[in-house]
């Protein structure tokens, strides 16, 4: 049964990685700048990202977002409050997002829309182990880790921190409460992604995000 | 290839409900109570678990820990120091146990140790999604949730709580600076499993271990 199961989950990643180049194409002809957001559950990402949301449309800039839960709309209702355009996928008992169920959720936005956007972000659904084989035809895999986790996390999951281009603490307010070890977390991101970049962040008090919104304005010139 | 799939994973699941039998068979006839610790990476488990075992070899009860982890021995090096027996499970990129994995490291336990301990711990890998459809022939699945991670986790990761036996909340003393919101957490995990135990618990001051103790030691009685 081994075999089979290695022939089927290969045939499965080729798929999603072929339909991921063809999103991928898509994403590099509108001009958007795609980030999937992947983390545990509870780490923080719609929290961030309903702040980045908003002072990004605060800016003028045009960001959208899909996000990715098994079940409920609460998180898209959440971020739907900046203003921005949000789509919600329900997995529906599946671990992680996927490349064909980002091109369903797109069709509904068409090349127009997508040419407007200076941003897509994809919150996937909150795991640390399936989503990092699941290419969705990003440009950058962000990694968020909340303080109150535990620094040995990407020692612990060291896939998904590996497949990351970049690495977003959160929840740095509850630092001195939750005795985290900001050396010690910064030493294991970077035992597992040497040189990866790293921001330290509180979508609570704003620590942070100016960091966080250098990067992603450098980036889309880079793009 | 969906219907080559479903039938792969019945198949899986199948052989594993079979060894997760047999497991339980074991259990029962060696009269330990098995517990498989179920939660998000870093809500606390071995904390939770580190107190569990050190408060369980101090009152006399015998109990021994078999913990999950994609990569690194760091938790079962934590939990040793309680004195009790510990063996690290590194799964190598596998988001959950399986019974397989139960059973062949149990294979270094005789029956005679097996019968001598009255609790056996199975810490999961971190993983709110893929360890709901894993029997692992514990008599009890326990759900922990921390109050950093948020009200909603219940309502998001309907299959692993509806799974459980018993909840237990963790890190009551971060509930004042996160925010907790303790009476809509209670009402969500009561709406996916109504009437299940639930547990208000912190490992760093002690709350709430009582009833835990209490607890475990009713459902040795009832075993």
């Amino acid at each position: 049964m081994t075999t089979r199961i290695v022939e089927l989950r290969r045939g499965i990643l080729k798929k999603n990685d072929e339909l991921a180049a063809a999103l991928r194409m898509r994403f590099i002809s509108a001009g958007v700048l795609v980030l999937n957001l992947v983390s545990s559950p509870g780490a923080g990402k719609t929290a961030f990202l309903e702040r980045t949301l908003r002072e990004l449309q605060a800016s003028g800039a045009k960001a959208a977002a899909l996000v990715g839960d098994l079940e409920t709309d609460n998180d898209a209702r959440r971020l739907a409050a900046s203003g921005a355009p949000v789509r919600q996928i329900n997995t529906h008992g599946i671990c992680h997002l996927d490349a064909e169920m980002i091109a369903k959720h797109l069709d509904s936005w068409d090349e127009v829309t997508l040419a407007c956007l200076h941003y897509l972000f994809i919150e996937n659904v909150g795991n640390l182990v399936c989503p990092s084989s699941y290419d969705l035809g990003e440009r950058i895999r962000v990694v968020l880790l909340s303080v109150t986790e535990g620094e040995d996390k990407p020692l612990k999951y060291p896939g998904l921190f590996n497949s990351a281009d970049a690495a977003v603490i959160t929840k740095s307010d509850l630092a001195a409460p939750c005795g985290f070890d900001r050396e010690l977390a910064l030493r294991n991101i970077n035992e597992i992604r040497p040189g990866i970049r790293v921001f330290e962040t509180s979508a609570k008090t704003g620590a942070g995000m100016a960091e966080w919104f250098a990067y992603l304005a450098e980036q889309t010139r880079a793009s």
